[in-house]
């Protein structure tokens, strides 16, 4: 699906932020209602798979890789503790620290999902385009960097309005 | 910023959802941190705009264009109706039916709220670029819409994974 010409933009559509918020909710509906069948939503899914990817994260990594405060990593993190799929310890090396890991059922769970979350993307890819969906993607995760904030941050400076 | 090259694109930022809901919780922290002042969250800004520019939608007309479905759209409206900013009412010309309207506060709050998300805007666009902004926003918009996710359960006859 092309993207309409700017001209026709509408004005609910100018806030960045809320173009972001609609876009975000809708497409977690719809890779929700393919993930259903293994119990996961596309939120809890994702942050399995970060730590599956990092191994053994601390909470402030982990934190930082979702783009989330601590405190709503650890409100997420509680029903996927409670159902068995991720265990938190205090760090050995560190007690201040928490880390987090995958169990085996966590690993079984994220395996489980695996040709559901394609299924979620290959129909994404088919109605937006591959092409346009990997442009996009590009986007999203320049604006989603640490870089980014900073450079949001230091842009304060430049205020004209 | 521009968009890294494809060939850079990390493997966790293939998942489409996870991709836009990290993206969504940067820019919603960087908004919410210059909203900060006038008590409104931009998700709270984004509900007061969307009525104020409907005038007196149903709860469900306004939860479909937020994106949102009604128990959360309720869950989020409770605040807003607490602070006396928005008021919900029966629909005389269906009982099943609730109104939202802005309050007076409501519209003055709004208005508080302007310049405030004015420099949030200034700044993103500052930073990301205006015409990326709204190429992205017009890429969002097509996802948020409702013919994208009739399309997205369509494309589910097409799948070969």
């Amino acid at each position: 699906m092309a993207p309409e010409k700017r001209a026709t933009e509408p004005p609910e559509t100018i806030c960045n932020g809320t173009a972001l918020r609609k876009a975000t909710r809708r497409v977690s509906q719809l890779y929700d209602a393919i993930l259903a069948p293994c119990g996961l939503r596309s939120t809890q899914r994702s942050i399995l798979i970060h730590i599956a990817r990092a191994g053994m994260p601390t909470m402030g990594d982990l934190a930082a890789a979702l783009v989330l405060d601590r405190s709503a990593l650890a409100h997420n993190l509680k029903p996927l503790e409670r159902d068995g799929f991720v265990a938190v310890a205090v760090d050995p090396a560190d007690k201040r620290n928490r880390l987090v890991t995958l169990t085996a059922m966590g690993e079984a769970k994220l395996a489980e999902s695996q040709t559901l979350w394609r299924q979620a993307q290959h129909r994404f890819e088919t109605t937006f385009g591959t092409e346009q969906a990997s442009v996009l993607r590009q986007s999203l995760a320049v604006i989603a960097s640490a870089a980014f904030a900073k450079a949001f941050q230091d842009a304060g400076g430049t205020m004209t309005i």
